[in-house]
């Protein structure tokens, strides 16, 4: 597996001199970096979300590519992606398989990215309503973290990535954690000094299993079972949702006598009353759950709890258990 | 890489015992081979050729495949090709994306998939008159080399593969090479005993640039630049079309002194005279060899000549050369 170099920078700059570098960016970002922007002769604005990473629109998108890039010998073509999670999927699929695969640049703009999405070389289409259904592993060659654009964003945007900050930090836990609790409230400026660990500890464990083949990289799905549902349903930020996602966990874990009591989780998960309202509102979560429509209640999924900070849990459980679980902690 | 494991068999035949296998297959071997198909319960007929391949029929298929292979694990997923060229690199396309790549395997059914185009992992799809503009490296898990159904294809079907048998034969040199010496004539039976060292031959220069990197792969397109031009102008057989390529090739290093007098190519390839009417018939034959519209004159491709048999020569050729040896050859 290509071994991803981070750069951090302070302001956004492209110091690259391939004129023939393809930069896939977020259209709201074309007035903020207008001058960023301009630099780059071969572009194209996409529109961010989950309506880029439709397979039906695909065909079309490649068509406008590849008359970008028409006329570039293939060992000078190289992609930039500029924008968020569904800005990156979409553009490190096309480098996976433009032309057998060319080289690939992520600028993360939003804090989601810049800790998650960006790292560990996984990209996806959606073919109709099944998520993530097309992909490949394919880890970005480089990737920018610009300070100046990730501590413009809002503080009020920090909110969309609290769960995977909490769910690194536990997966981890060790220092990372120890320094999580030291930091009661979150802002860009806490996120941007935290940033190089988070990612550190999330290649910790991609590097175990990066092409998901011993499950080991499960565990990085800690608080998204019920996260998903959560964030599809309730329409939360990812964040917020695998927030709720990690406190369903350690509940069910800690009534399974798998999760040991950890007091500084009250303060930083939502409490069990703001959990099970956000449990109520959903209508059929088990279809939810099922992903898939034909999975059948005795069919497993691998459910990740935490033993305690540092220590995962994969274990199988069945669909009927969950929606035990899901009315248990509803009620 | 995958190393792709060669299976020999007499007759057809699926001993897996994975029920989830998805079986994609060239609709004209629904007759033909209807027990074997049969034994497959899920499956997709598709038709072979070049619209398989298009990229704007592919969210459709996916769709479909999705539909086929839904409730099925991960863990589980297997597709099999059967069938020719287009089949295999649409299959094994979809195999490499497919959530991130299932294990693949393939039966071909065309003396060109057997010799050449189901070994070494490259697999494409079209983006409008863009021929292979995406695609991933992906060799099969396993390859099954079945006597009954290549040795069952017609005789005169032996001429779409010609060309690349005599490429083979010219690239590895040595024995290989006089062996072919000593069969004027070629059919199933004699191509079926030759096959193993086909795929020997081709995958001594895979082995040693399988992701295109160094170039030394390009040596497997001797005979293509023109070959190319003449299959698509033309609308001659692949493997007639490389023939015309060689002689075309050979010409070229004779005259530029790079190749060597190679007096068995006189009675092998096509004549000078029979060249010569193919490429008189070719209406600006500039247009296909600059593939791509914005190729300029002093634009260079990497064009192979053979010294002697087993002995290649990669050389950058401008466009303008490559005009001027066609016209020469034209006269």
């Amino acid at each position: 597996m290509t071994k991803t170099k981070l750069i951090y920078q302070d302001s956004l700059d492209w110091k690259g001199k391939n004129q023939n570098v393809l930069l896939i960016y977020d259209e709201i970002l074309k007035k903020k970096y207008s001058q960023f922007i301009a630099k780059f002769p071969r572009k194209l604005s996409v529109q961010s979300g989950e309506a880029l990473k439709d397979l039906h629109q695909f065909p079309q998108l490649m068509k406008t590519i590849t008359e970008i890039l028409s006329g570039v010998p293939k060992d000078e073509i190289e992609i930039v992606s500029f924008g968020g999670g569904s800005v990156g999927d979409f553009s490190g699929f096309v480098a996976s398989i433009y032309k057998r695969g060319v080289p690939f640049h992520q600028i993360p703009s939003t804090w989601l990215a810049a800790i998650d999405s960006a790292h560990g070389g996984k990209n996806a289409l959606n073919v109709g309503t099944v998520k993530n259904q097309l992909g490949t592993f394919y880890p970005a060659n480089s990737v920018y973290l610009v300070r100046d654009v990730l501590t413009n964003i809002s503080s009020e945007r920090v909110l969309e990535v609290l769960g995977e900050f909490y769910k690194i930090g536990l997966i981890e836990g060790g220092k990372l954690w120890e320094n999580m609790k030291k930091n009661p409230t979150l802002d860009p400026q806490i996120l941007w000094k935290f940033l190089p660990k988070l990612i550190a500890a999330k290649m910790e464990v991609v590097k175990k299993d990066p092409f998901e083949k011993t499950g080991h990289r499960q565990i990085l799905n800690f608080g998204h079972t019920v996260g998903h549902v959560l964030e599809s349903a309730n329409n939360l930020a990812h964040g917020t949702a695998v927030l709720y996602g990690l406190k369903f966990s350690y509940e069910f874990g800690r009534r399974l006598g798998v999760s040991n009591k950890v007091t500084d989780l009250d303060w930083i998960l939502p409490s069990k009353q703001d959990l099970k309202e956000q449990l109520k509102k959903v209508r059929h979560p088990e279809t939810y759950l099922s992903a898939d429509k034909k999975t059948t209640a005795h069919q497993k999924v691998h459910f990740i709890f935490m033993k305690t900070p540092g220590q995962m849990i994969r274990r199988p459980v069945s669909l009927d258990q969950l929606m035990e679980e899901w009315k248990r902690q509803s009620r």
